[in-house]
């Protein structure tokens, strides 16, 4: 059963607020859970949306500033206590290294966590098995900074009657579905015979940099895009002096890129009000969301097949 | 002018709860500021308190358990952000030496915040001026814990009818105050004379560890005494092997050490209520307060003179 859904931890950038966490994000994507650039509190936060550490399979840090990393400490620790069984592969910047190893050894435990690092040294494809794909982008922010994209490999949906006309049953169709192709008597049946196409689901992670080429390349067809709108337009070259995109920037890029679901946040602690970001961000795409703590997100309904 | 409070910035042992964020304590004491045992977390409990990091003196790690510590790291770099212009004394266990520096250096930033580390080798006055004295001790938990008492010196009252008697207006009675004696023409009087004695107030912190002298050394005659409570008696055996104390034992230290206010605090996340363990130390000593994250508790009066 498909089960996608994107929870939002925390949405604060640099320090956090009364009403923000530090930023925070959890994508479940069926039975795979990633989290993204846990801030300080991450602990917390899930245990207040009701995500237990062991469904994290992956964890992804975009960059070593505070408020994208500093809960790494509570989680890995947690996951230590929890004695959660399976590994979990922690993606990070490989020139922030030394920021890893503080994090993970920030205090005295007991480490019974089965950590696999993956520290990025350049722009490529870092995981792949036969269901996605996923690549890291550099971005351009004043530390090294990678942006993330998930890609769901295409496959096919099984159509009966095509099944049948074939003579394909059972395990056969289960072999179909597996290798992409059955023998039937002597003769070899593709799944392209018998199937629709079905796309893929894309998310796409972008978060503290200025524009650049890189994240239409991580963002381009993503059902959703989960991206900082840190300023209003009216602090744009504040935004660019620190590295960051503002909300119409943010709302520009899902236009350009094709984006389906764009997804704001890393609000600066200025804003109160998130309505002005999101009004901002829909003058160039709809629909735009505000991320808020706590938020379930889900997916746009698979785009039917081509 | 006197202010002592007590502010309470979270109660959980471990890992935190919906209600309750890790440790975190901050005394304020006239226009010093203590924090006391930073968890994760502690950075966004100061602003929902409503308490500055400007407003940080000092700071105590009792042990670099994760509980206890993590969120160092988020109050340094807040105390960095704001550019808090006074140097900022850090205790801690000395043997944990390699814990603080990770906590500091846990990410980048641009570190501007002036530290001055105080590591921690053997029991004994770790600080003192004119008006304070601040006594570490060893407890006896699984790593090196020190607890902290803050003593003000005792002062004395000046009686309005004795300096009139002696002559003594304005700046004579500063000087008096300030030296402990003053001339007045040839004769010398001594604070003694013409003030009633004062007796100073005590803080006690006490946190993770088993029942020992040194715990009694720390709380004798306290005004308040900060302790962990984590469990309820029924599990005497359990806070016996993990070093930490129950809600009962937390009474007796108080009543055998004739503590005034007796201030408990780390429980364990199995007590959803406190009122078992309010209760339970309540057998032994009153009054008892069960910390709850956000409170304010107000020093008792000041005892009268003797």
């Amino acid at each position: 059963m498909s089960d996608r859904k994107l929870i939002i931890l925390g949405t604060a950038s640099q320090v956090p607020g009364r009403e923000r966490n530090q930023n925070g994000y959890f994508l479940r994507f069926d039975d795979e859970g990633f989290l993204f650039d846990p801030g300080e509190g991450t602990q917390r936060q899930m245990i207040l949306a009701g995500v237990a550490v062991s469904g994290i399979t992956k964890i992804f840090i975009s960059h070593f500033h505070g408020d994208h990393c500093l809960g790494l400490a509570g989680v890995i620790q947690r996951i230590s206590l929890d004695r959660v069984p399976h590994p979990i592969e922690i993606y990070y910047p490989a020139s922030g290294r030394v920021y890893y190893e503080h994090l993970r050894d920030a205090c005295s435990y007991h480490n019974e966590a089965r950590l696999i690092e993956r520290p990025i040294a350049a722009s490529g494809v870092v995981f792949e098995d036969g269901r996605l794909v996923i690549r890291a982008e550099r971005l351009d922010h004043d530390i090294e900074t990678f942006g993330f994209r998930i890609e769901e490999k295409g496959s096919y949906t099984l159509i009966p009657e095509r099944l049948a006309r074939e003579g394909i049953t059972g395990r056969a169709a289960g072999e179909l579905k597996e290798k992409g192709s059955v023998l039937v008597g002597t003769r070899e049946v593709s799944i392209r015979d018998v199937g629709e196409p079905l796309p893929g689901q894309v998310f796409a992670f972008v978060m503290d940099t200025r524009l650049c080429d890189a994240i239409c390349s991580l963002a381009r067809d993503a059902d959703i895009l989960l991206t900082e709108g840190t300023f209003l337009s009216e602090l744009e070259g504040k935004a660019y002096e620190y590295g960051h995109l503002t909300a119409a920037q943010a709302g520009m890029i899902a236009r350009d890129c094709r984006v389906r679901l764009l997804v704001l946040t890393h609000y600066s602690q200025r804003y109160t009000s998130l309505d002005a970001l999101v009004e901002e961000a829909s003058k160039f795409h709809e629909p735009v969301i505000a991320a808020r703590d706590g938020e379930y997100i889900s997916f746009p309904k698979r785009k039917r097949p081509i």
